[in-house]
């Protein structure tokens, strides 16, 4: 096993994380694919819904395997004999007979704050599964690296199980029930939660896995190198962005309802969640989610910026299903002409600021009418309900554009001539050169960004990363995408400062159109030196591809930080 | 007034080309605005169709100033208060009462070739107008710059009429009749042509002011400068490439047919050119052709590549007009179905390599179906019937997808599920990155380029030119564009290696998608030193912008060329 050291300035310490070795794939081997296939297909297929609502709704994952779990079961396979024999033989099993995560009578009774306050050696590790509490300290203490706290400790497993479906195993459940102390307050079983000290107080919980950025409004992303660990990114996991407070909407109750309104106001529909799912035939997509400031901490160190520290998880992968917008317009009277080229679509959220304003922005009606442009008002994010942190009960799904366009809790839509005058379509969420400053900006004189450009990352390694080499080559792997449902068509990555460039294997399937979902990489390059900066960059379908430095891409706002993306990482020799 | 020096390498000598200071605009002054609209006028309202067929077609242009006759109008404005007594009285023109351009009984009548072989002073300099020949060395020699060969020299005036259409003012025609040497052999009286040597017999003949890069096939580019002129490029000085020679085809003959094949044979059409004119409603596109190889000369510079030795004029933008092709392949039984989201559409031309195979490609159906790609089957060009040289009777017309799709003289469509197996889908117009070799690469790993890059290039003045400064500024024109409809969103000029970017001023508007037409730019920047590298980015409507470089973007065939466009020019303080 090796151990990596995630650090986040934002947290008061580091979170030590190990990973087992048993988790990177041989060089070359068909274990991505595998992992590849095997994810896409759970994602596909392996999806259902419970009954229910609220805001802790999540993946029904068909793997076993959680990174915590394979920890323990390859450590005991490896050191424990007597352990490993449980499973050999099921039925020798006797002390984790039960149905794991279940609730069992006699067992104390903890909620997920109590869960989320034993995250390190001093108060004890816990984690939860299904309605199980369970305190793993026992096995942190006699693991070999000593120093490790799992990523998952503090909170539930369960996000992690799609991440490390190779893991599956028979007898990980049955280990784990042997570290079994109690059970989940009824009602929290989906999901233990950090005690995040919310500000807002109804917000909703949220993973503790998240980094968070700012807490006020509540603005988190993935750790890195969990993003490339699936297709399909968890959506407990998922980034968040939020202007202001989470609204608790009840769409059963008649407070809440969808307004359309089309050119002409006498074409207006209020729809109720349920009418929408009735009335509008579903529609699936697959389509990334991008901050417009994601990256924006590498444009940072040019010269500072305006906005969130943004790492490179300001970005995720989901399947979101919902009605399309073009048979809800179509239903407001609006046409496939030309008169209506230049028109636009407005979309108002429930989240208000101060004034009472509330989110809006809008985008080009050709987007939103394209029979291929898949925009879909969207009800489900990865197999069940969407969550409150994502826009529960409908956000607006708007594949191959930028976030900030993607509307969450929303009330109303409003096809317009005009484009929306609000702050964030107006004064934000636009980009200009690097010589424009905010004491002489025209924001008129930039169009609000849509479409994104093509980007990629290296997300494992990390930046700064110490790391084992295999038979003398670097395994990197990584996100690359681009907007406008360009694919990517190849991933480049130097390790000698782009005299010699390697082209990287495509880990998910790509069209050259219409791909909104993104495309994992990997590389295993041979490295000479004890340090290595590597770069890496990312062509789309179109033949766009990134420039070299985020220096001249620098705008005050720090978005669109779509540079090469370097790292460096040392050879740890031990 | 100035001069400038044009060096062609692929010309024996150097062709001097006099800029009359009139042409200059004062900076940002609305005479660009002024231009730009005007241009775009004449060319949507302007353009009339000529009876009768053949290879010769040009653009019938309302502006009546040329730059030779500018140049000669101003000079005796200035300085022969006789001549310039013209103006005030129409009636004092004596010596020019007939038509300007009509045939003179009694005057010498010459060959296209014997005007061609007059663009110097030893052989005198004479240039064309309809079924005029003049010999306008008298002027040259009285000029004051001293070392002036007009542009137009041994040819035709007329291109050049739309790009100069600001300099239109009465009694030119008049003036230039008392230049009237001849007439031109009849027939000719369309375009002068320069003496070529043209390898291939039946090729048609070509503008002088074309830069040739090789004769067998013939493969000519629009001298930058020129191309900054105007909003859409005339079809004689439009960049031509060729893979082999020239087809000639007589549409009315039974000989030449449109052959249409949908998935299911049975529903094929054979249409020949009337047929297609009046089955489908004709549609009109502005759209910039460009080649893959478009500005490869810089490319070379890191490292040579294969291919021709591109500047930065094969690239125009023109007015075409046809059938769509949605509309003809919805004729043989392809329909708006996902099922055939994954499939191709081929062409064929009538040329031919030496085994008798067609030049053949496909696209994306998707494109081919888009009711907002649109591709059309042109018959027309610059509001004339397409030139031989353009494809002549037909050629597809594909907005923002490389020229290598538009293949011309078109006589064959089918759709099928597979890719075209040519040479030129399969194993040509394709990148790589700079790594990849000849002896190592397969060429399956690439897509066939379609869509292209955002670019952008400064046309004037050119790399290397000694120019004039006018208030300590430097007066910058040039072109932006992107593939796929994305408009240009802005252009960024530094003179100071990218330390500081100016905005440019967009001379012609901009739509944010299906914006199939390019963006001229202009920009004045005030200038410190005697020599000053200039470098020019664009970004599209997707955010996309240009690599700092070529040395990443390096490729064996030398495609995408879409660095940062970087000149160095040098103060003439005299």
């Amino acid at each position: 096993m090796y151990s990596r050291i995630l650090i986040n300035p934002f947290h008061k310490g580091c979170v030590i994380f190990s990973k087992c070795l048993t988790r990177k794939p041989p060089a070359n081997s068909s274990w991505v694919r595998t992992l590849s296939q095997g994810t896409q297909s759970s994602n596909s297929h392996d999806f259902h819904e419970k009954d229910g609502h609220g805001n802790a709704r999540r993946l029904t994952i068909t793997g076993l395997g959680a990174i915590t779990l394979a920890g323990l079961y390859y450590y005991y396979k490896k050191n424990i004999p007597t352990v490993w024999a449980h499973e050999k033989k099921e039925s020798e099993v006797n002390t984790v007979a039960r149905e794991p995560g279940s609730f069992v009578d006699g067992l104390p009774v903890y909620t997920s704050d109590d869960v989320a306050k034993h995250r390190d050696e001093s108060t004890g590790i816990w984690i939860s599964y299904k309605s199980g509490v369970y305190d793993i300290t026992p096995f942190i203490k006699i693991h070999p690296g000593g120093d490790t706290i799992l990523l998952g400790a503090g909170g539930s497993v369960e996000p992690f199980w799609s991440l490390y479906a190779i893991h599956q195993q028979p007898g990980i459940l049955a280990l784990m029930e042997e570290y079994r102390i109690g059970n989940l307050t009824k009602g929290e079983e989906h999901l233990a939660m950090a005690n995040m000290d919310d500000p807002y107080a109804n917000d909703p919980r949220r993973h503790p896995a998240l980094v968070v950025r700012t807490k006020k409004p509540f603005n988190a992303e993935t750790p890195g190198f969990l993003l490339v660990e699936s297709f399909i990114t968890p959506t407990d996991i998922f980034y968040v962005r939020h202007h202001f407070p989470v609204p608790d909407v009840d769409p059963s109750s008649e407070s809440y309802s969808l307004e359309v309104v089309g050119l002409d106001e006498k074409d207006s529909l209020n729809l109720n969640l349920d009418q929408l799912k009735t009335a509008y035939a579903p529609h699936t997509v697959t389509a990334v989610l991008q901050c417009t400031g994601n990256r924006r901490s590498e444009m940072n160190r040019v010269k500072p910026t305006k906005g969130l520290e943004w790492g490179q998880g300001a970005i995720g992968n989901a399947v979101w299903k919902g009605a399309r917008l073009r048979d809800v317009l179509l239903a407001v009277g609006v046409t496939d002409s030309d008169e209506n080229e230049n028109w636009h679509v407005r979309f108002d959220g429930l989240d208000t600021d101060p004034t009472s304003a509330p989110y809006a922005i809008s985008i080009p009606l050709t987007k939103a009418m394209d029979p291929r442009g898949d925009v879909i008002l969207a009800y489900e994010m990865n197999g069940e309900q969407l969550t409150r942190d994502h826009g529960f009960p409908l956000r607006v799904i708007i594949p191959g554009t930028t976030g900030a366009r993607w509307v969450k809790w929303l009330t109303r839509i409003e096809v317009s001539k005009n484009e929306c005058e609000s702050h964030w379509q107006q004064f934000d969420y636009k980009s200009f050169n690097p010589s424009t400053e905010w004491d002489k900006v025209d924001f008129s004189t930039a169009p609000a960004i849509q479409e994104m450009p093509v980007t990629s990352v290296v997300c494992d390694p990390h930046d700064g990363e110490k790391v084992k080499l295999k038979d003398g080559k670097l395994n990197l792997r990584g996100y690359a995408w681009s907007g406008g449902g360009r694919g990517i068509v190849r991933v480049d990555v130097s390790v000698d400062l782009g005299k010699t460039w390697h082209v990287a294997q495509l880990i998910d399937s790509v069209k050259v159109s219409k791909q909104w979902a993104w495309t994992r990489w990997q590389a295993n390059l041979p490295v000479q030196t004890k340090e290595t900066e590597v770069w890496v960059r990312a062509v789309d379908s179109s033949y766009n591809t990134q420039p070299e430095g985020m220096e001249h891409l620098w705008n005050m706002r720090g978005v669109l930080a779509v540079g090469y993306h370097k790292i460096k990482v040392s050879v740890d020799e031990n």
